[in-house]
């Protein structure tokens, strides 16, 4: 299935852009089509972009024999590179994660529309009546690192929510994302939408992010999906607002009224079902009432899955192959098989660690008490706040929303996972019949 | 009833803060009491946020006499300092003024509690079940200039939204707001809550302003409630996010099947009740369909009123005290007497010359035709659109939101007004009953 890389090189060297003789030009030339496309799709009725995105989906089907060859060649690149085999991973395309690209942009065109959704609606004592509606953000810019199926997740909801997208992937991926973003294309032409409204940044020079950064007045809204040094360079050299996701120091809090096998299924899986992603549980919080009790098995499993263990002095004595913490552990996003354990002493200080240590991303309890489990909810300040449920919940599909752009750790909307609805904001409407302010 | 001034220093002087010899470390020290206050307030019940509320507004008019002296003091001081005289009205207190303070505390506890609100909710076929709850955004930092009744609405907005404020106010009101933070203060304490959770700069040195844009991870959100060159400081210097409110270059559009007497009351009200607020009217356009017949007597009203008129060559002709208006005019927030007046081409003209010289704050259409309402509501991209109705009602106030923090004109939540329900965040919620993910 896989084609030959010398086959796709000379198929894409076809559609690559010239040389690139300026890059400002060119990316301002971007961000004026962005504009133009993001004002028709703004207004484009559910039916449209539903038939683009499953026009996409058919597309990305059809043209599996280039996207794969397109795929081959970044790979065949990322060997000089020398990649590491997990971004390597990350990065490989093969019939059935195409399959599920595609699939994903149906479940998207299969949600409900979040534009034009009424928020709220009241009237004035002055008849004046007042409703809140949601709308596109606008031109979105999403910057991303190396996996190629977020330019269809990304591309696909940028255009549910009635926005434009310019999509600036991991250089790893450029040829992979940009044979993905002409089957996007194809889907947009399907459905008469401007193609403008999904586009690549057409060069792998790195020079385009902080071109991307100062389009203020352009791009309304960054979202930066990758590492804490993108994330704090966004922060840094931009004005234009983000949504911004940072680490996830993750907790699972075992309470003294868990019950023992839904603890150790669910810290088995919050920790080893992937490492790698930011709703893994980094550190096991275990009440000192049971630890003796329910926390051995955790360890054993845990161990026998190949992670290593760090816990305090108490942890220590409960199974041989446990290391010493230390207070950098309960402030590590280890993203690795490690998981740091500690003793706490009742559900107060289970959520004071939690406090103290967390990132505010997600964080579960297991209890079979209702009182403490509304606690949990109530006190601990996280955009998701889990009971008797793994952290690896921390996630738009698995939240029903059809597919998501990362998990937004900032405090004001939108907040947790980012999925259509979430790239949209609101405005309001405010119908009278003459009503002047006195 | 306005006391004597001196008497007035001698009872501040009393209250004043000892000279500030490390200002950073008294910044710090405000920090670190505001977050602990904020996890306090987050938890309160409506009951006690609201008694707090109350207690506050009985104390404010219990220390009429001590508010209005230090209100004296402030005045007092800008005399030296040859304050403007509008400037200097927005800085005057008198016992209506106070009175209407008090009130509005008592209006904020009146409106619905915005914490702990169910803003959706569904189940997974796996059993999760998934809510999304209001919480409050944590510690807010306030920065405002000389009218110190904002101090009251400010403070009494982020309690009722179970958040801690700092407030930093003009240092030309700095003994009204100081005085008016004391009847806060009085009513936290009446209701046990912690009075950190209002905190008001304790000094009038400006330095304490880049203190506070520098204090990421202790406040969570800045609102800078000020002038264009405060907005722009603060978004140049401070990583923290911020709700902005930026310029309201507002337009109404009288539509050709305008009903002429709405037009003409909306047009001269959306003007002229007050120049200076962000949602005045700055231009006015008109259908050419009905410039002849609808336009000569809302620009005798507005001439009759002391408006400056300036209008493109088919306005001159209609009145005789109507300059010339450039394009500048088109892009100019006047914040005073005057009005740009353009006549266009119909209602797609109107929407294009909104979209490319307005500020996506506020703007209004009179017409009698259903269809064109819609499609200016629909097309106009703006935090509020209004069919039939003066521009002037872009406030909290007017939408029934008890109060408001400002009129935020960013794209992201919160969008438009600011009231006690927008200083909220949210979270998910996730109750399962042992579910790992596959």
């Amino acid at each position: 299935m896989m084609p030959n890389p010398s086959a796709a090189g000379t198929w894409l060297a076809n559609r690559a852009p010239a040389s690139q003789p300026n890059l400002a030009e060119t990316m301002a030339e971007m961000g004026r089509r962005a504009r133009e496309a993001a004002a028709v799709v703004a207004l484009a009725g559910p039916e449209s972009k539903n038939t683009a995105l499953r026009a996409a989906a058919k597309a990305v089907r059809a043209s599996e024999v280039e996207i794969l060859a397109a795929n081959a060649r970044d790979l065949a690149e990322a060997e000089g590179e020398k990649l590491a085999p997990a971004l390597r991973d990350r990065l490989a395309l093969d019939p059935k994660r195409l399959e599920a690209v595609a699939a994903g942009l149906e479940a998207i065109a299969e949600r409900p529309d979040p534009v034009g959704r009424s928020l709220a609606r009241w009237s004035r004592p002055n008849g004046l009546n007042i409703e809140r509606v949601a709308v596109p953000l606008g031109v979105v810019g999403i910057i991303y690192e190396s996996r190629p199926n977020v330019t269809a997740d990304a591309g696909g909801l940028a255009l549910k929510s009635g926005n434009a997208a310019i999509l600036r992937g991991g250089s790893e991926s450029f040829y992979s994302s940009r044979a993905l973003v002409a089957a996007l294309a194809d889907g947009l032409r399907a459905a008469r939408l401007p193609e403008a409204a999904i586009q690549l940044v057409p060069t792998r020079d790195r020079a385009a992010v902080g071109i991307m950064l100062g389009m203020s007045g352009v791009i309304d809204i960054i979202v930066p999906r990758g590492g804490a040094s993108l994330i704090e360079r966004v922060q840094r050299e931009s004005r234009i607002p983000v949504i911004a996701h940072l680490e996830g120091l993750c907790h699972t809090y075992i309470h003294a009224a868990a019950d023992p096998e839904k603890a150790r299924r669910i810290a088995l899986n919050a920790k080893m079902r992937r490492v790698s992603i930011c709703g893994a549980t980094e550190t096991l919080l275990v009440d000192h009432e049971v630890a003796r009790t329910i926390l051995p098995p955790i360890l054993a499993d845990l161990h026998a899955a190949g992670c290593e263990l760090r816990g305090d002095p108490q942890v220590l004595a409960l199974h041989r192959e446990v290391k010493p913490a230390t207070e950098q552990d309960w402030r590590t996003e280890y993203l690795d098989a490690i998981l740091a354990v500690r003793i706490v002493d009742g559900i107060g200080a289970a959520i004071a660690h939690i406090e103290r240590f967390g990132s505010h991303h997600t964080d579960a309890i297991v209890t079979e008490d209702t009182g403490a489990a509304e606690r949990f909810l109530r006190e601990v300040d996280s955009a998701i706040v889990l009971v008797n449920a793994s952290t690896q919940f921390a996630d738009g599909g698995e939240f029903g929303m059809g597919a998501e752009i990362g998990i937004s750790t900032q405090r004001l909307p939108p907040r947790g996972p980012v999925g259509a609805e979430q790239l949209t904001t609101y405005k309001y409407l405010v119908r009278g019949n003459g009503q002047v302010r006195p």
